[in-house]
């Protein structure tokens, strides 16, 4: 491998692999000779998709025959399905044959296999996902999106500092600014959950700028939103939620009416626009932060672009080495 | 009094007080003849805006010398002015002589009025703040929005009992289906918190339908969405928060192109029809369930259209003995 860059693609994981798979994989590959890819999953499979683009010369296959299914019970799949393609992608990573993993399978699978293959960061007490979430005129990363049901303050500070690395690293933002999710802005507002943390973040080494409220998240008041995982993962889906939502509703208005319509058609660049910078497809994905290595999660109706999004978020943590910032970020810690 | 229904409005709460509240209290009055009025606040400042309405009969003023500011703490000012146009308007509901107040005051000095002052209905644990809120064919009722910072999750089957109340009285929804906000659809998924509520409400004396993700809850999975104060109102202000960010940013990319412009005026029907359904003016405001008697929270930047909708829904829930249905529910819930 020397100093080339590996990254392991789950071929199999997600609602369209691995014909979708392989095509972001082709696509990214083709333009980026100094990557080295590798698809896991049933070999003629991947090959017959494969075989759709000859001139790549940069992917491998690795053979794993088995598959993890979307309502499988995450760690009992990873435990028993040993060549799965997600388990064997996550142990080409373990065993240093590649920098980083993607997976657009089962969720929790994904984090299972992250945690008991890769292990976490040492001095990590929790790893947490992190995703990028686009506000009013730039992006920011909030952590934790849905790692951890039961989060308590005390990982909040790591939570801080590993967000910190990934918006410095990812996004090229300096001296990120880190808020912490709250339901009011003045240090002693909140639940006792929020009262503690605030405490603890005020020690943590990151740039902590207070509270934010859900408002002032999309004004772009923090580069860096650290909140809980169950209120993060529920953040996630509204985000989600509210922007089809709206999608759904122009549409619909549109249908109605023929100069509606009209409008629709001049002013769809500013519609694609919006819509391009709220698709989940467009974020790279979810990267689950405090992992002895690079495991991104992607979602499960990823399109090839996302795949594509995904592999830049891949690619770009590992030349930027996060994983060994975090490493030295939680030292600092203590 | 008799039957005839009384409505008090704090005439100086909120950031356009007194002139939005009394255009809006003369605007509702004028088309309900039936209904009665009182405005409290200093009597001359209220007069004068009175004044711009000359037919109107059915509006007294209540003399209220005293403001509490936006910024004072909620309980130390409720107890201490006690002739402030808030405590005054709560007043007139306890001693009777009105049936609901409405104030777009300091939200967190309406909760202590409402509390201190009416008191709570006899076996509520903790009132809570219900809103209602747009999905993408209709609306549902969240509770709570934010009374309570720290909840136990044996308050949310009294949430649902008195969210449900307010589905069925005031949104006109027979049977609402309610459900518990959570991380996963299936009984066993969420934090240790959601998972004890979860038991608690099959036991409840509601249409509990199960889990339902922030996802799912833009696409009318639910009549009533259950939660505790915190996600409750981290909900409510990213809701606010992403649809004045589509809405800022449709606007931004019409102003950069003519062409976007025309096809903007085109399209208005559909923006504003949009617009007008996720606008916090139009819902009414937020109600506080769960108190002997009617309170509304106005939006601080209420103008005088969210004071015709508070008054809407103050008087709709009078009419429909909200606060005698939500006292029952409670009993037959034990």
């Amino acid at each position: 491998m020397g100093s080339q860059i590996t990254i392991a693609v789950d071929g199999m994981g997600g609602d369209y692999a691995p014909r979708e798979i392989v095509k972001g994989v082709a696509q990214y590959a083709s333009s980026h000779a100094g990557l080295s890819f590798i698809i896991t999953g049933p070999k003629e499979a991947i090959e017959a998709e494969l075989l759709l683009y000859p001139q790549i010369m940069n992917v491998e296959i690795v053979d794993a025959p088995e598959i993890i299914e979307m309502a499988e019970e995450p760690g009992r799949a990873v435990r028993t399905k040993e060549t799965s393609s997600l388990v064997v992608a996550a142990r080409l990573v373990k065993e240093g044959k590649a920098d980083a993993f993607i997976s657009a399978g089962n969720t929790g699978a994904v984090m299972a296999a992250a945690l008991l293959i890769c292990g976490r960061i040492k001095g990590i007490k929790r790893p947490a996902i992190g995703v990028i979430l686009p506000h009013r005129s730039g992006k920011y990363v909030m952590v934790d999106a849905g790692a951890n049901a039961d989060t308590k303050p005390e990982y909040l500070p790591q939570f801080a500092v590993m967000g910190s690395v990934y918006a410095e690293q990812v996004l090229g933002l300096e001296k990120p600014r880190v808020g912490l999710l709250n339901i009011g802005e003045e240090a002693e507002k909140g639940s006792s959950f929020t009262k503690e943390a605030y405490k603890l973040m005020e020690d943590a080494p990151v740039n902590f700028t207070g509270n934010v409220e859900g408002r002032e998240v999309f004004e772009g008041a923090a580069d860096v939103v650290v909140t809980d995982g169950f209120t993060g993962n529920i953040m996630l889906k509204l985000i989600e939620g509210v922007g089809n939502m709206v999608f759904e509703q122009i549409k619909d208005g549109i249908r109605k009416s023929v100069v509606s319509k009209a409008g629709a058609a001049l002013m769809s660049p500013v519609l694609n626009g919006l819509k391009r910078k709220s698709d989940p497809e467009e974020t790279g994905g979810a990267v689950l932060l405090g992992i002895n290595g690079v495991a991104i999660i992607g979602h499960g109706r990823s399109s090839s672009k996302a795949i594509v999004n995904a592999i830049r978020v891949a690619a770009t943590s590992v030349e930027n080495d996060v994983v060994g910032l975090i490493a030295q970020g939680v030292q600092n810690s203590g």
